[in-house]
């Protein structure tokens, strides 16, 4: 698998390498609805969601004008940036989390808010079809989408 | 990724395959529970989970004393056997799937026994997570787990 990863992709690796760590699967730029895709969505051991969205710079995340779209489809919401980012530029009530292409670390956990049952349900249906699909291109290279 | 596959890997291949046509996602070798692990396990756009068992000969299918656990744990129960299979040694009430490695086509759906619903709900948390993981292990092969 080629591993030329963009900058927020390297954060997004070393994110989902500490997710691991805390028994949380997750999957890379998954879509929640149509036209909303999201860094990293995170699935916890009691069916907990965790959106984390990587910034590489203050302009990257200055330019994201879709974030708080994203608060509606987790529990608990998180930014991660590498460690020469200024932190205080992230808005207050919101998780932080300090990550390089290796590793991660949260540093701030922020509140939670509970998704509702039946966006659960819908979401973690979404989530594991993204998941099962990906992994079968992995490893069924004639595989043929129709 | 390596393609070597054995007989009933090579069947399930080729169910995967079918199933994706269906709109159905799919996971090999699944395990609904400690001790229990399923050929193919399948989830539809609907939410119903379909497993598959791969039976390369006729031994393969008649050494098979588990079939029976796997019931309670899908709405529909499938056989998977080449255009050779003699298929009049397959229970009534199952479906049958003639495959080889490259693709399959249902001969015959067997009856739909729902799940209830806490049951699904476990269900569609663990092939989540199963199939999140395996799509982990594939994208980052530096991946430690703990």
């Amino acid at each position: 698998m080629t591993l030329e990863l963009k900058p927020g992709q390297e954060l997004a690796r070393g994110v989902c390498r500490h997710l691991a760590s805390l028994d949380f699967v997750s999957i890379e730029e998954f879509t929640p609805k149509t036209g909303l895709r999201v860094d990293v969505m995170a699935l916890g051991p009691k069916g907990e969601f965790w959106i984390i969205e990587c910034k590489s710079s203050r302009n990257d995340f200055q330019s994201d004008k879709k974030w708080q779209n994203y608060l509606e489809w987790c529990d608990r919401y998180f930014w991660a940036v590498n460690s020469d980012f200024m932190t205080e530029l992230l808005p207050e009530e919101t998780g932080i989390i300090i990550a390089d292409a290796y590793y991660a670390d949260i540093i701030r956990t922020g509140p939670e808010n509970k998704l509702s049952a039946p966006r659960r349900k819908t979401l973690l249906h979404k989530f594991a079809r993204q998941a099962a699909m990906r992994w079968h291109n992995a490893r069924d290279p004639g595989l043929i989408h129709l």
